[in-house]
């Protein structure tokens, strides 16, 4: 087939697969929480009868794996286990536990003329879901997606395509035994990257796009999106040590938003330290995260109190390191740190630290981020620990959700009015 | 200068409008409900008093209109009269006693490790509003985005230059007196339609865009912006009376849906009649519709029941008339009543007559469109029916608003988390 006959029926396909998720998401919206609770729980049930296949399928993808130039992380996010996949049924059936969120009346009240208003929850409708190959997200986007209500549309890596082939037969077989529509949940059946742009085209069809992965990834799909995105980009997360701080507690917080896991967004990548208490905390928290490897990227005043620390140049204080790396800045004050995080931040999560409650609820008011936090570690900025449940992304916009995205934040709402025969006079 | 001189300057001044604004939303995101209520009613104070002033610069516009090929209906829209500047100013005085949306604390609860965790209104930030020429939307726009703590960047319609000069001198002077920033309000100083564009390119800077006019401008906006968009689309609004109705009551809903002002979106353009009730209700609703100058377009089975109708094309079923023109259909029922609203419909507004539980419930389920009305005028899609007190427009999006949007649709909110040193284990 020539180049321009591929396209022809990749966009055919595209449309055809976005069409069937339309059609189903119908059957979905109304069908009962039971039945996804069913669902969920008798996939948990055939990826644990099934997880031989699986594995099989994955090692196939594992094996592949260096071809495509995957470095060692990246191989070890793509690899099943035995511990993985159980891991990947119990979340399933944790999801079976949480509320439906679908027909929750959100508000309702009787007006004047009579008529009784009511906001009720309904699903979106479509999603088109493209993440990196990590073969339990596309059990854990399944799952939150059709108990949300909604249909959706997987697109993996292709580097995880056997994994996720093996993994979506199962899904498709529970939806059968649910009573629920078959295309309900569909995997993308071509790895040519070309699909996803036609996809992306689909307004009618498809009600929200979700990408996950690097940045890259996400600013293509923000950029050829013509439906809404449900964006996460980067994480410039600060620690703000007030002058008035428990400097102990400090310390244990800097360290851990840092350290406990540095690669992910809610980890810190920036300390602002208030003049007042810089030379007593600085050296105090400097041991520690030397002693854990972790390389510092100072203003001079800072420099001048961190041994074997660099400068940091303007660029440091707008990275995301992802890394054993943290840029360090003396502030005058609280007003300071906030115009520092408002700057140079990315709006994602800020830590301040601090016993003055003026101090607090101005850092609260002020900083305009997704989460706010006080006297905690920043790598708490997460649907689980926030008692979502479950999460499909964290989302860096302000617009429909922001910060962590579980079921409800893969919902709409449909306004409902009950008269008695009432005209508009 | 050359074209593009003038590109240039006009980027540079969006660019600049916009950062402008964006500083001042960070005030007003913390300024008090007392501070932007004084500036509502400040408002409306220096509207009355200066209302001379405005009508001799509504009196240019308008005597300029004919040379913009402004139709007599647009020319009366153009129009200021001293009672709609006194109804403008009374909007001001009614929006400053409605609840402040922002600080409003959606939901708060305590987890396990002890971390307080709420979710707390907070604006968008920056609105773009874009709308053709009516001077009092200027004010009422202006109004709710600064209640709800947004700064707002209006792009009125080129006709209406003049007036809305003059009342957005009034609403800047009102932002003084309040102690609001100079900024939390702007006009596009510039009529030139390329302005528009660069305007939607600055995401980092603008929040959301809300255009309000024609399918045109709606749709230009949604396909150049860079930032979310709430549209307003069609209204292809049904009424289906199903078989067990009061026909008196559907009678008068159905007349009054499509002819209480007919123009409008919320306004019916197809009726659907169930068959076993087509004998008896059509001919019955047919001649006061028929009194009242509605032409029917109907299909086969109607027509023979409505003399003096004419045949429906397929187009007309999913066309907004806007006029004094209604579709008719007999279906089979209600699951044909539904299966037609969903493929001709534009998920905008759609109601059922009935007395039947059942089939109320399933109407109410299976029409995924933003408002479902039972037995009642689909005229009551509407921010002030509804209660939200003032309404920016009527979102047929799904996404982050569906519906009417007031003060609420135009927040987000952030996450606040107090701890006392939680780290994350």
């Amino acid at each position: 087939m020539s180049t321009a006959d591929v396209q022809v029926d990749l966009a055919a396909y595209a449309s055809e697969v976005a069409e069937a998720a339309r059609i189903a998401s119908r059957g979905l919206a109304t069908a009962t929480g039971g039945q996804k609770n069913l669902w969920l729980r008798r996939s948990a049930e055939l990826i644990r009868q099934n997880s031989e296949q699986v594995l099989e399928a994955n090692g196939r993808d594992v094996a592949a794996a260096p071809g495509y130039g995957l470095s060692a992380a990246a191989i070890d996010r793509l690899k099943l286990t035995p511990a993985r996949i159980a891991a990947a049924a119990r979340a399933l059936e944790e999801i079976a536990l949480l509320p439906d969120p679908i027909g929750e009346i959100i508000e309702g009240s009787v007006r004047p003329n009579g008529l009784a208003i009511s906001r009720i929850r309904v699903p979106l409708g479509v999603v088109f879901f493209i993440y990196e190959s990590r073969p339990n997200v596309t059990v854990d986007a399944a799952a939150i997606c059709v108990k949300s209500g909604n249909s959706v549309i997987l697109r993996g890596g292709k580097e995880a395509f056997h994994s996720n082939q093996a993994l979506y037969a199962l899904l498709r077989d529970a939806l059968e035994d649910a009573g629920l529509p078959a295309e309900a949940v569909q995997l993308v059946e071509t790895t040519d990257r070309a699909a996803v742009g036609h996809f992306l085209g689909l307004h009618e069809k498809i009600n929200v796009a979700i990408p996950r992965g690097g940045k890259s990834l996400i600013e293509r799909v923000a950029a050829e999106a013509t439906m809404p995105v449900i964006k996460h980009y980067d994480g410039i997360c600060h620690v703000y040590v007030e002058r008035s701080a428990d400097l102990e507690m400090a310390r244990s917080i800097v360290v851990n938003a840092k350290c406990q896991r540095p690669g992910v967004c809610n980890a810190a990548e920036c300390l602002l330290v208030d003049r007042e208490i810089a030379t007593t905390f600085l050296p105090l928290a400097g041991r520690e995260l030397a002693s854990r490897g972790v390389e510092l990227r100072c203003c001079d005043e800072s420099r001048a109190l961190l041994p074997g620390s660099r400068a940091a140049s303007e660029d440091d204080y707008r990275t995301e390191y992802l890394d054993l790396v943290l840029s360090v800045k003396v502030v005058d004050g609280l007003e300071q740190a906030i115009e520092h995080i408002e700057t140079y931040g990315s709006h994602h999560t800020d830590a301040i630290v601090t016993s003055d409650l003026v101090a607090a609820q101005r850092f609260i008011a002020g900083v305009d981020s997704a989460a706010v936090l006080v006297n905690a570690s920043t790598r708490f900025n997460d649907g689980g620990e926030f008692g979502l449940g479950a999460e499909i992304g964290i989302s860096t916009d302000k617009f429909h959700a922001r910060g962590p995205c579980g079921l409800r934040e893969l919902t709409s709402y449909k306004w409902v009015v009950q008269g008695t025969g009432q005209i508009k006079e």
